[in-house]
């Protein structure tokens, strides 16, 4: 591309790493804050630079949050026994959109994927293991999403946990295989986390 | 959308407001800004801010500039009497990766269109008859998008012009009808500019 100006040339390239916004979007998109007020573009940046500045994760369930402890854990009407094991923070999001789940969540950072170099010492799997040992979890439920990965994860954390007295259990798959739960609409994700099954019945089905 | 912050909701708000960025975007994006350095979302926002609040528009041209005159219109080795007419910014780099054309450039900033409320009086075009009537410019070339808005847009100018002695010209279409001049290939493009023809036989046809 043929840039008249530095400053438009250096920002399409800034937007441009972004994950799928080619060139041609980041100058559309970059043109598009030109005709807008330039308080847009503050406003943008601002939100941007204090998101990454400020953002906390929560140091009980690694939920992105504002606090030390998310709104979530530090919900007396929620039950700290029942913890719901997702991926992501959009998984979190997902599932409190149904408004079905009471308990508490465990953001593991990802699932195990030996191909893109993520193993079990990448996530959160460890501080899940040990609040489990410590007893403060009576029910696990896993809600990753079914692919190879997904499994790979639950099987993984299902060996370290077995030997304590907790029941295991994952959402049932109202959802077809193989989809990612952000997608799936709010009633079936959420008769799939009322209608969960024991986890090792899954496995054996 | 629930979000457990209050900081990424308004991330994820202020980036979907980026034509063509919806809340799912917005959040895979900004999530993806989590992820990496923090030195990512600060030179980010900084492009963005020093592009809004730095960037000027040639006062010859009315093209995107770093300078008060445009790198084109200050290039001694172009010839200012040819004149190429574009909507936009986007349509300047599309004819300068041809390398095809020596003239200068006036970006109109849009074509006339009743739909979107863009009259006349919206445009650059006060200020291109100007040019025309000072003697400035011997031709012009008119490079809009082959739609009803650039050909209104072409007869309009060229109605405000004709009484000057001056030759006009649309580019060749070798660009099929109803496409985008920045989408087109630069061979196709190139050619085009080469093998322009006179303005009035273009209506006819
Ligand atoms: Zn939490
Ligand atoms: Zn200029």
């Amino acid at each position: 591309m043929d840039f008249s100006s530095k400053l438009l040339e250096n920002a399409v390239n800034e937007v441009s790493r972004l994950p799928g916004i080619g060139k041609r979007t980041a100058l559309r998109l970059v043109l598009h804050l030109l005709k807008q007020p330039s308080d847009n573009t503050k406003y943008l940046s601002e939100a941007l630079l204090h998101l990454r500045n400020d953002v906390k994760t929560c140091e009980k369930c690694h939920n992105i949050s504002d606090t030390l402890l998310c709104d979530i854990c530090n919900n007396p009407k929620r039950n700290p026994e029942i913890v719901c094991v997702v991926e992501d923070i959009r998984d979190v999001m997902a599932i409190e959109s149904t408004s079905q789940f009471n308990g508490l969540y465990h953001v593991l950072g990802g699932k195990i994927s030996p191909i893109e170099g993520i193993g079990p010492q990448n996530l959160q799997i460890e501080s899940l293991v040990s609040k489990v040992e410590k007893g403060e979890v009576k029910e696990l439920i896993f809600a990753l999403s079914s692919t190879m990965e997904g499994d790979t994860t639950n099987f993984y954390i299902f060996k370290q946990i077995e030997k304590f007295e907790i029941t295991t259990s994952t959402i049932a798959r109202g959802i077809s295989v193989g989809d990612e739960l952000e997608y799936a609409d709010e009633v079936t994700l959420g008769r799939s986390i009322v209608n969960r099954i024991p986890f090792e019945q899954s496995i054996r089905s």
